[in-house]
């Protein structure tokens, strides 16, 4: 079970916006419907699953852009794979917010 | 107005969860308190605010887990800048979930 | 072409030092030869190739330290993929330092 | 002392090439002199020193594209921040390449 972290930006499209490439992307995530969690933030989307099977979303992600006629696109992906436990968005937040709470 | 994302990771501490070192972090940013707006992920901290205020909160950020017994710290930082217009979080998130409902 | 910077590092392993990881690492990309043009900096390693040969490469490297006993790996990769011109390693330094050479 | 990697990309300016930007962010440092050791790659630049005075080199750097004509501004910056040792760039790499060149 792996953590994908993945922010796509096209280059030299005369606009600052990048919004619509954003929901473009975001169009790849819910065909891939059910079997693939995943969370919008402002500066990225997040995806858990199985690794090889986000890794394929995440490489459909990234030519979206250029299905929208972008020429250049930068795609950051950063990747938290644990084996000795099975860890998921859920799970890493709750381990966090339970330490925070405990401060109270 | 700037959106920084921040992933701040101790190497070396012999001990696979790093939450307890993720808690200590998002402590500095609840002491900096209303001013500055934030939101945390699976993945990352979003901050929000003028650029060099959030810099400021991240570097106390960073030092954190030094203070907590690491003696390596890997700190990824992602400021998205704009100066045509006041981007925030939520202008950003609206942005993009507007085009995905036109969808429907 | 698309050119692929990679950030392997394993957490929790309770040794600072990461450059046994980072050495095994750097063997899987020896051993992909000849057909994929590579360079190691001091804080990530460089590949250039098709983008779907390069990330079957990096996705041999990330799983390296899990066979090395690390139980849990951060990947980050940056993918730089340009589709209007061939833009490879040595074009993209060249750009650069033609530029500042003019200031000379 | 620090180890910092830099990628500065300027968003909507019409052109896939950022080869200018990355040469006006490049003086920076050439400005910055001696006393600060970078190294450029073709996907970023990789600075070592005090890391608050690093730091201070990379807001500057920051800065540049604006004053260049960008409106939207993307860094990315990744710090390796060791207090066990004095962790440099070329330690780093001898630290790899020695273990590489045992495989012989």
């Amino acid at each position: 079970m792996a953590i994908v972290q993945v922010t796509i930006v096209p280059l030299g499209t005369g606009s600052t916006s990048v919004s619509a490439y954003v929901a473009a992307v975001e169009r790849v995530l819910a065909q891939a419907g059910e079997t693939i969690k995943h969370q919008l933030t402002p500066m990225s989307t997040i995806i858990e699953g199985e690794l090889d099977e986000v890794l394929a979303v995440v490489r459909r992600m990234h030519e979206t852009p250029f299905e929208n006629g972008a020429l250049r696109v930068s795609t950051t992906i950063t990747i938290d794979d644990r084996r000795d436990k099975r860890g998921t968005m859920e799970q890493k937040m709750k381990a966090v917010t339970d330490k925070l709470q405990n401060d109270l």
